[in-house]
């Protein structure tokens, strides 16, 4: 077998076999083929795709190229979430609890942040105390006895997509659905997932601009699933401005509690309530997904669920007091508002751009070490539909850094105003399963 | 000024400029830019091909990554012939003495062969004595007082061209239009030829198998003649059999000759004629294509032409007899013949099946330094449209090596047989001017 008939056959917009797929992921990972190579072969098949067989065969190549969490230990049902992130995106920290308050096992591997902000293991340090490193017992125990627990990344998982997601990121073949497909799947097949409810974000602030190309990477994600024996199931969600109101790490988390005592904003709460009722519906907890979705608003009315959260920071090490008292949080030293000077309705923030000022305030990292402001952030004051006057306050920076005026002028850029108030926009676009 | 841009720019089908070109060349010639890169580039390239003026920009970015000849001490307009590649082609044998015997200069820089036979330059090379290094004055003198030279190539041309056509080999990224035509056009315009006449070879013995592929690629380098000034001149002719009765070396040399005097082929005679008369019209020897045409014809029947080969003999160093004598040339010990077990008339041969019957028998080389045996070859008795019964002669393997069954099957693999006599095919198809 030889590469170059491989990249030749994807190049005709042949389908390529198991075994020539086995071949060029293990070569790639073993360095027995070149960089050049599968760059020629991820172009290749960038213009003309793969087929669902192909996808479901790179899916599994890349998750045998390295170790795979063994959860058979947790009784039940396991059922994993993924975002394809946003912008003000908390929603783990408020599902972890609510599943696990019905008795859903979550066995939760999360991945640091690079961008924005930090990601669900970085937020939750910002609670003080807080473990992300548990020892293997210590976590199978903990979701057996409290039915969750969240522990950074550790393992080996998914080499091969890991090295060859570094090299579509240099050359220009990042956007390619088989391939976002196959990377995102592999980590949720190789973190040891019984089913996956994946949270596909669509606009402006996410990696998918139209509802055609989320719904496209959505359908590819639940056939990789089908074919590989893994139940699930995408809801495409909204993404055109940031979630909620607050954007960092420590005013999301404060954020997550409001959310779990009932007090979220309508867009958050729809989206986290939809995702934890797909999640506990294939756990095996409800008969289907309107029941659970009652269920679960009222669980979250009764408190049970931000009492569940409480117990997720007690069992991990973490402050439980910030669920009473939020402001015990690290806090920022300045908070600067940035004030509007239009008048009319905003018509859209452009989620892209507060994720920079946050990032630019020192909520999240450039580099994979960069060390991360839990108190940095910025709260969205206004959102979509608000009605502006002159001088109104439009959201608020929180930084400890002095220079914070580009962070400033990109935060209002992000505002577009219209005279008239915009139609409300959907939270959940589709759900494919 | 970032690769992945540039990239990212060509996979939208977008065209990009002459400083982009220039900085992805020339950053790749430098190693400043990775294998990786160029060769999800060239993918991108093959996908969504390339405009006159990139392609033109290409070209000239190929040309400035080396050296440039300097042919201005020559007299004259100094016309260039490039063949596409083809099973028996030894017409730069036939060319060279015919265009300079109405003096036309023809400074001739010539590769080797890799693949079925030798280049033009080891052919010469099986006449006892040839020199095809000359130093650069006696180059130049033997132009301006014979209007005829031909040595090796040694300077340091293209090699930008030289990088990336070794990626594409092994990056199934060789047949992109945009990057052919370049290729070859970059080496001619860096030889110094002032205008380029070419042998677009079409068939099942030649790189472009059909005749839109082919035109396509005639234009392309034609319309880069035009875009850098350099007058250029395509004729798509035809490979769908081997040219002539010989393949070989010494045996090509042999069958050169007898062109010269007025007894070749009538295929390879008409071809040779045909881009002859094209360089010594762009020369300006004479006022169009026919008149070329008759007094070039009319110099090979006087004995003036294979007179002129004589001289190139004697000037550089190659012994003059074989013109009279062409049994002085390498002569193999073996002559083995290829009977035919059919009857009916020959209605193809696949001048690649010959080729690589050629190569087995050591007239060509696999890899870069082997040895050529210039005695080995093919004489191919039989051609499309002869009649043959069972047991003639199909052809006649030449060769020093005992082992040549392989050789033998091939070669009688190669022909085809019809009942009834096939039509005469085209030896010209297309020119492109």
């Amino acid at each position: 077998m030889r590469v170059v008939d491989i990249i030749q056959k994807k190049k005709r917009g042949e389908a390529i076999t198991e075994n020539e797929i086995n071949f060029i992921v293990q070569g790639y990972v073993n360095e027995e083929i070149p960089d050049y190579q599968m760059s020629a072969f991820l172009m290749a098949v960038y213009f003309k795709g793969m087929n669902k067989k192909e996808i479901a065969d790179l899916t599994l190549a890349f998750v045998e190229s390295g170790d795979r969490n063994d959860l058979s230990a947790i009784h039940g049902v396991k059922v994993d979430k993924h975002s394809s992130g946003g912008v003000g995106d908390k929603l783990s920290l408020v599902i972890i609890p609510l599943v696990a308050s019905v008795g859903v096992p979550v066995a939760k591997m999360s991945g640091r942040g690079l961008g924005h902000t930090g990601g669900t293991i970085d937020k939750l340090e910002a609670i003080e105390g807080f473990k992300t490193v548990l020892d293997r017992e210590t976590f199978i125990n903990n979701v057996n006895n409290y039915k969750m627990a969240i522990v950074g990344q550790s393992a080996n998982l998914t080499p091969a997509d890991k090295k060859i997601y570094a090299l579509r990121d240099v050359t220009a073949t990042v956007d390619s659905i088989p391939l976002i497909a196959s990377s995102i799947m592999s980590k949720k097949i190789a973190s040891g997932a019984d089913c996956i409810v994946l949270d596909v974000k669509v606009g402006s602030g996410a990696f998918m601009k139209s509802i055609d190309e989320a719904v496209e990477l959505a359908r590819t994600m639940v056939e990789i699933g089908k074919s590989l024996n893994k139940k699930t199931i995408a809801v495409v969600t909204d993404m055109n401005q940031p979630l909620g109101h607050e954007v960092g790490n420590a005013n999301e988390v404060k954020e997550a509690i409001e959310i779990l005592k009932g007090n979220g904003s309508e867009d958050e709460t729809t989206i986290a309530l939809t995702l934890a009722s797909y999640m506990t519906v294939l756990g095996g907890a409800f008969k289907d997904f309107d029941t659970a979705y009652q269920e679960l608003r009222r669980i979250i009315k009764s408190g049970k669920a931000v009492e569940k959260f409480k117990e997720l920071l007690s069992i991990q090490g973490g402050n439980p007091e910030v669920v009473n008292d939020p402001n015990i949080l690290p806090q920022s030293k300045y908070h600067i508002e940035i004030k509007s000077s239009e008048s009319g309705y905003v018509s859209a923030i452009d989620a892209e751009s507060i994720g920079i000022t946050a990032m630019l305030l020192g909520a999240g990292r450039e580099k994979k070490d960069d060390p991360i402001d839990f108190s940095a952030g910025v709260t969205m004051v206004k959102k979509v539909g608000d009605k502006v006057n002159p001088g109104d306050v439009l959201c608020i920076l929180h930084t400890n850094l002095e220079d914070r005026q580009k962070a400033g002028q990109i935060a209002k850029g992000a505002y577009s105003f219209s005279l008239q108030k915009p139609e409300p926009g959907k939270y959940i676009h589709e759900v494919i399963q």
